[in-house]
């Protein structure tokens, strides 16, 4: 299999954090996305959607959606399991993935990308155009908060997002939190779990891949 | 476990096919809210996010996203396999369940739930009021075309969604479809592939489930 990467956006560093966290090396192609190289032909024939990360399998299917790339990645290399030992573990796990994806990281994508000059007309990834929105930006800005509350509750008494058990939804969580960051949304003072968790969770090795 | 369903919406009918494909019945409660049970105290103590479907295990935890749902019963009710046979299989499933959820799911319920007036400060499901954006209405149609588009090409000369072998995938695609129907965005006359699969999948009896 074959990784297309990028440093710098969040999604392509979840995959290099689960890798990271499962001591594995895949071979891995940097698109210049700075030279639109993910918008010419080439990489379009791999990637229609033109999105990054992508996990070229050894059968010629091209995985566009970074979940289904970590859930591949996790049936081929299972040590250590990071999605849950337990039905009832993955069920939290899976749990928490949507409401991190949905809640926190649409959240963070829609304050940046419908208010950073940079992403005009690219207020969402893919191959179409899609005009910014600035309501949108602010509806964002404002569910960042929710989110941090929500994952302020979440992590009351737990070690980590799902239990006691480090996995897959603080890979998500971290990566959504260093968003965050670029909205200029950093955790809210009072939010004392999300901090003692993102301190830990960064400070492991994996984080900074 | 307890299914906590509601007659009508997109969301909890994932749910009643993909048990109606398993041939499974489990116990269920409605709740009613048209009277608003779902955002009364009784209901919050059980799913502080006050969304339909809701499934309460065993072990007291309720998962509140319906990815988690549907894949807690995949493990708990493993015939037929609705996520695929193979690791690569099961990749594309994943692949086309977040392309079908963000693209298409979301783009729906965004053109819904901006411009319909019984959805006023309710444009996201939750606890928390969130208004209107009318310009996120007119996106959200444009990206219901898209999706027509990407499916219609994902369709060509497959039978189902993510292949010869009907899924997960069929299942959430389906309720999307008719999902926009409610947004009056119907099959485009140019997209015969998935008026064909439609067709199909409408035919199986857990389509009515």
């Amino acid at each position: 299999m074959k990784l297309y990467d990028l440093p710098g956006p969040p999604s392509p560093r979840r995959i290099r954090i689960f890798l990271a966290e499962k001591g594995v090396e895949i071979e891995t192609v940097a698109v210049n996305i700075r030279e639109g190289e993910h918008m010419q032909d080439a990489f379009a024939a791999k990637n229609n959607r033109r999105t990054i990360p992508a996990l070229e399998l050894d059968n010629g299917t091209v995985l566009t959606e970074s979940d289904a790339i970590l859930r591949y990645l996790e049936e081929k290399f299972p040590e250590p399991p990071l999605y849950g030992m337990t039905p009832e573990e993955r069920a939290v796990v899976n749990d928490w993935l949507h409401i991190i994806d949905v809640d926190g990281f649409c959240a963070v994508a829609d304050a940046l990308r419908n208010s950073n000059p940079r992403f005009e007309n690219r207020a969402l990834t893919g191959a179409r155009d899609i005009p910014q929105i600035p309501e949108l930006a602010e509806r964002g800005a404002k569910r960042i908060d929710y989110f941090f509350e929500d994952l302020e509750v979440q992590l009351d008494g737990k070690a980590y997002v799902a239990g006691d058990r480090y996995t897959v939804a603080d890979i998500c969580a971290l990566v959504v939190v260093d968003f965050a960051g670029m909205a200029k949304k950093d955790i809210p003072d009072n939010c004392p779990n999300v901090k003692r968790w993102h301190e830990d969770v960064s400070a492991r090795p994996s984080a900074k891949a």
